[in-house]
C-alpha cells in the first residue's frame, strides 16, 4: 500500500528562484491530500503531473501567507478543470472567511462543493477519517495560531496469504470473510483463518509539523511516528532569532524527532539565506542520525 | 526617455506550463508599474530581476483571480524585503475589501504604507499621476466591473539641444529656464530660446484593455494610443463563447486597433487551449497589420 508523501515547496516565508512556499502532497494509495497551500502550489501540482481531483482534502497549519496564498487559486483552477467532488478544507478559525471573502471578491462561483472546517489548534484531537487515513491535529506553537497533522495509515482486515486464497480458489465473498479474520466453510470442511491470512502491516503514520517554536508538548502526540517533517527554519547559530520569530532550529528538530523516536526526519521551512539546505542533515546529526532536507521534488516513502 | 512594458503573464484564467496569469510592467524611466497581478506575479518579478522596490503603484483591472490572486503574496514579500516607501493600489469597488481581509486573516503587518483606491468603472477619468505618467482608467464590458488604463506619458519641458548648451556653458539654473522655453540672458547678451531648445518629443501612451467582451465605445477613448493591449482570448470560430463569457476575439480586438488608429496591437489574455500564440498575430493581420503576440518575457518599446 502507497503511504508516501511529495514536497512541492519548503521555503519560508517567500518565493525564491522558482521555489514555493509550505506545500506537501501526501499520498495514500493514489487518495491525495494537500498539506498547506503556498502561492504557486497549482503550479508545482502541474509541473509534477498530480492528479489534482484525486485530492480529497486539504489541511492548513495556520493562515500566514506562505502557507495558504496559493488556496484560492487552487479552488478556481481546480473549478476550471471540471471538478465535480467535494473537497474538505482544514485550518485553524480565520480560514473560512479567508477562502469566502477571497471567493466572494472575486466573483468565483466554484463547481464543486468546499466544506471548510475551523479545527481547534488548542487541541490534539481526530478531525478528519476516510477509508484511507485518520488525521489528528497536534497543537503547535507559533506567532498565530498554528496546528500540525498526525496523519495514520488505516488498515483494514488481514493481509491475505496469496498462495493460499488461489490455492483454494475462494470466492471474493469469501475473500471477504478471510480478510475479518474468519474461517472459511467450503464443501470439503473448515479451513482456518490463520492458514488464509497473516497479522496486517502496522499503520504507518507522518506528522507535518510546521511552523513552531521547540515545543516539547508536541513529543507524545508523535510517538513512534515514521517520518516526522518538522519546521527548522535556522541552523543552531540563529537559536536566539528562531525565538523571537517562534520558529525552531536544526537542532531543536532533532531533539523533538529522537525524544519521539521519530524513524526519520524530514526537515523543511527554510531561510532563504541558506543556498544549500544540506548543511541541516550535516547539522542535526549528531543528535538524530536520519535526517533528510525536504526539497521540491522529493518523494519520501513513509 | 525609456517607456516599456515587460509582459510578466498572458495566460487566461488558469496557469500554465510555467506561465502565469494577467500580469505586466510598465516602465517609465526606470520607475515601475504594475498592471494586474495574477498568482506568481512576485516570482516572474523575480526571475526577471525587476527592481521590485521600484514599484510605485498598482494597477488591477478587475477582481477576477487570474488578475489579482498574486497581490497579497507580492505585498507580504514586499515587506520581507524591507520595503519602506508607499504603494498605491488601484481596482474596481472590493479590491480594498480583497486585500485588507487576506491582510488581516493572514495577520501580516507589512513595513510600509498602502494606499487603496476604488475605481469608477464606468468613468473615463484621470485617477493618477506623478512626474513620469498619468494614468486614466478606460471603461470595459465583463463580467464584473472592469476597467482598462491609459498611461501617458508626462513630458515635461522642451528638449535641450545639447551642442548648444555646452557651446553656451549654461548653468543649471540656466537650463532649467531654457527648458521652460524662456530665452536665456548672459553676459554677452540674450541667447533666443529655439536657439537652446526644440519641441519636445510627443508623449507616448499605452492602453491596457483587459478582460472584455468587444466594446467599442473605447475607441474615442484611446485613439492614436501607441500600443494598445487588448485581450483575445480566442480566435474568430470562438465568436460565439468569446460573446458569452464577455471576452473578444482576434478580430474583434483588431478592428478596435484599427479604429482606433493604434500604432501597435498587443495581442494577449490567451485561453490555454492555443500551444502557439503566434497563431493570433497571422489571425489577425487582415485587420490590423501590425499585431505581437504577448508572451512572458517579453519587453515593447512604446
Amino acid at each position: 500500500m502507497k503511504f508516501q508523501v511529495l514536497v512541492l515547496g519548503t521555503n519560508a516565508a517567500l518565493p525564491l528562484k522558482g521555489k514555493i512556499t509550505s506545500a506537501q502532497i501526501l499520498n495514500a494509495d493514489d487518495n491525495l491530500y494537500l498539506l498547506d497551500c503556498g502561492e504557486g502550489t497549482q503550479m508545482k501540482i502541474e509541473q509534477y503531473r498530480i492528479k489534482r481531483n484525486r485530492i480529497k482534502a486539504v489541511f492548513i497549519s495556520h493562515l500566514h501567507g506562505d502557507h495558504c496564498y496559493g488556496l484560492p487559486g487552487l479552488l478556481t483552477s481546480l473549478s476550471h478543470h471540471h471538478r465535480k467532488t467535494p473537497l474538505h478544507i482544514f485550518g485553524p478559525a480565520g480560514i473560512r472567511s479567508f477562502v469566502e471573502v477571497v471567493l466572494e471578491c472575486s466573483n468565483a462561483y466554484l463547481g464543486f462543493e468546499i466544506h471548510i472546517h475551523e479545527t481547534d489548534t488548542t487541541q490534539h484531537s481526530k478531525i478528519y477519517e476516510d477509508q484511507h487515513i485518520e488525521v489528528f491535529t497536534i497543537p503547535l506553537l507559533h506567532r498565530v495560531p498554528t496546528c500540525g497533522y498526525l496523519i495514520r495509515q488505516r488498515i483494514r482486515g488481514r493481509n491475505l496469504k496469496e498462495d493460499a486464497i488461489r490455492e483454494y480458489h475462494l470466492t471474493i465473498p469469501q475473500i471477504k470473510q478471510a480478510k475479518k479474520g474468519e474461517d472459511i466453510q467450503t464443501a470439503t470442511g473448515i479451513i482456518p483463518n490463520a492458514q488464509l491470512t497473516k497479522e496486517p502491516q502496522k499503520p504507518r503514520s507522518y506528522a507535518y509539523c510546521t511552523d513552531t517554536v521547540y515545543h516539547p508538548e508536541m513529543i507524545p502526540l508523535i510517538k513512534d511516528v515514521d517520518v516526522l517533517y518538522h519546521e527548522t527554519t535556522y541552523l543552531d547559530d540563529l537559536e536566539s532569532e528562531a525565538a523571537a520569530r517562534m520558529h525552531s532550529t536544526i537542532s531543536q528538530a532533532a531533539r523533538i524527532a529522537a525524544a519521539a523516536n521519530a524513524g526519520r526526519l524530514l526537515a523543511g521551512h527554510f531561510s532563504g539565506r541558506y543556498a544549500d539546505v544540506r548543511v541541516f542533515e550535516h547539522a542535526g546529526k549528531a543528535l538524530f542520525a536520519n535526517i533528510l532536507a525536504a526539497e521540491e521534488g522529493l518523494v519520501v516513502d513513509i
